[in-house]
């Protein structure tokens, strides 16, 4: 086997470590929480269904779909950081930063130089594409929280303007989706679900 | 809103049910069962890295990324067929048809049209981006099965010429990661995982 090969299997075995990387989020049964790796498929199957929402016409569908697949990936070693976790957000980009070196320098050099120019793009929000995934990603977790009766909102005591505040770049992205977003948020505060 | 996106914000919060669809492969830790939402975002993955294995050069990664996606979507009304479970396979191309039908269904006509196409070519293995999906979706159930000391092979009672018979399909998508699953094969016959 080629050492090119190896390492690439080496690295779809190392993947897949994220299916036990456990999110805040709910599935919308309220079953159980959601792992990151269903979530990246979650946010790629929206990529593919909402794409023309997308605030910029002609995007590239194989970045964004890239980006939402891989985006992730460094939770394998720094864990999922709450995003209204102002504590364990401080040392974030550190450890996410880190992590991404370890794990896409599992793959052959060019090949994981061009897989963590894609994460960083996602991370920096300056192009069409990332704006477009960083809505989606924005988007679902939302409507879990929506469809769950808000119960993860109220478990860690959120309110409405912490979730306006992290969710408007959305508008950014995809305007008609943040409106939809909006409208979402609004209701869970009248219905009781996220505190005002 | 407009019925456009209703429809398709309803086929986004439908697909969170093939996150509780689970099949008969383990995470490689062999710590539980994987379900299909991870399994598909595993082989999207896959595609991305392992694209240059394809049979066939310039296929259209986007189609191939699609195929993956939401090759199991009908999973949701159907359920995960074994592979080796004959009596299951009896009925499986009615099932699935009928769980295509509703499940992309619930799109804009000509989205769920479009959808549906892509997963019956998927399914016929006619052109070379179905090919090499078919071939990752052989791929990642092997290592996880050789992985895994083959638990799920024993449990089941399978053989190699079983295992053989199944896989050999993946030749025509993609040789050399045949080769390597061949290779895998025949060191977990060697090592007890599978039986001769």
């Amino acid at each position: 086997m080629s050492d090119t090969l190896r390492r690439q299997l080496n690295f779809t075995v190392e993947v897949d470590k994220l299916k036990g990387v456990l999110r805040q989020t709910l599935l919308t049964d309220g079953s159980r929480h959601e792992n990151s790796a269903e979530h990246s498929w979650h946010l790629a199957i929206m990529a593919l269904v909402l794409s023309d929402y997308a605030r910029e016409k002609d995007i590239d569908l194989t970045r964004v779909l890239t980006m939402v697949l891989i985006h992730d990936l460094v939770e394998i070693d720094a864990g999922d950081t709450y995003c209204y976790d102002e504590e364990a957000r401080r040392g974030q980009k550190d450890r996410e930063k880190k992590a991404a070196a370890r794990i896409f320098g599992l793959l052959p050099s060019d090949q994981g130089e061009k897989f963590l120019q894609i994460w960083r793009e996602f991370d920096a929000l300056q192009t069409p594409e990332a704006r477009f995934a960083a809505a989606l990603d924005r988007l679902q977790p939302i409507m879990h929280n929506y469809l769950t009766g808000g119960v993860m909102w109220r478990h860690h005591g959120i309110k409405k303007a912490q979730v306006v505040e992290r969710n408007m770049p959305m508008e950014q992205g995809a305007p008609d989706l943040w409106r939809y977003a909006s409208a979402l948020i609004d209701d869970a505060v009248e219905k009781g679900m996220l505190a005002p």
